[in-house]
């Protein structure tokens, strides 16, 4: 017998990444036993989130709605002759804290998946072209995921730019950081040898 | 350069139990980026949890607004004779899912911990004492956790029920169902190897 309320806030919790059914059921009990330490600054969190955050109409990066073209798009210090193409715009906040790039960027929205029909038409492909030409990046990096869906996203989106003068490139594969050798997978590895560096 | 809004969802939900620093971040950014699939849903459902869901004044369990006593105290077909005695109001979904269980239930809405100045006046202990003799239950099971903590909580709770005519009765040690002697603890080993078991 559990509530219908407390049902109802388990299953949209457990829609979340990372929160399988058991741990979504353990959150959806902690916020009704602690409504006032949990429940209301999650509520209310969600609210200022839902009205404040947009995608910027540029890049797609997520930004507030009373700034865009987003912090990115008008930081005068970044290159703008190089521009990074990812999935999401949540993969922008991942790159960002890598402290390693300083160009622009532009989020799809999504990847090439047929078997989940995402075709070409539903991403950011024609604003990416369009960028491309009209601010003259001399490079795209594509920081796509390592997965078919990604290689296919980074092949249609090289053959799209072909033309444009626009060098394409992709992230690196290898070894990912702090990790051991044995718990990396066969074509992680492969990858690895094969792409190994002098010292 | 995370947004503040963001960023304060991020700290709402990593604060909810099983979720850490990293999954947090993603669930925030999925909010974001699906605001129609799952941040509206779920805010929907804490504003419902919040506004509908309390604790059963006798028992402590979680019931609705509109429902005090709850749907196991007023219950006729529970056997009112053998009590179990929980810490949290969450561990009574937990008990009712083994279907093993058809008393009634006391939370005491956490347990004797000194280090966090968690001391007997906080618990509903008192009102135990009460129900216990007046409802005159014959049996009274801790099902309390297995720490530190959970032992002086049940060695105060039995100490606290002296004389009022209930056995006290705890939950059995051993074995986890579905898990492998590797994966045991040496502490569990030794009870279940204590409270070994006719064949």
């Amino acid at each position: 017998m559990t509530l219908p309320p407390i049902e109802e806030l388990e299953k949209c919790l457990s829609r979340l990444p990372g929160l399988g059914r058991r741990s979504a059921r353990r959150a959806a009990l902690a916020l009704v036993r602690e409504k006032e330490r949990l429940l209301r600054p999650l509520a209310l969190s969600l609210d200022a989130a839902a009205t404040k955050v947009r995608c910027c109409s540029v890049c797609g990066a997520f930004t507030t709605i009373d700034r865009d073209p987003c912090g990115f798009c008008s930081d005068e210090t970044r290159d703008s002759s190089l521009l990074c193409v990812v999935e999401e715009p949540a993969d922008i906040v991942s790159i960002e804290s890598s402290g390693a790039f300083r160009g622009r960027y532009h989020a799809l929205c999504g990847k090439l998946a047929p078997a989940r029909r995402m075709g070409p038409e539903k991403l950011r492909l024609a604003e990416l072209r369009d960028r491309v030409v009209r601010e003259g990046a001399k490079e795209v990096l594509l920081a796509v995921s390592t997965d078919m869906d990604g290689d296919a996203t980074a092949g249609y989106v090289a053959e799209l730019l072909r033309g444009t003068g626009a060098k394409v490139t992709r992230l690196a594969f290898g070894l990912p950081a702090d990790s051991g050798i044995a718990y990396c997978d066969p074509l992680t590895l492969k990858r690895a040898i094969r792409g190994r560096l002098d010292m």
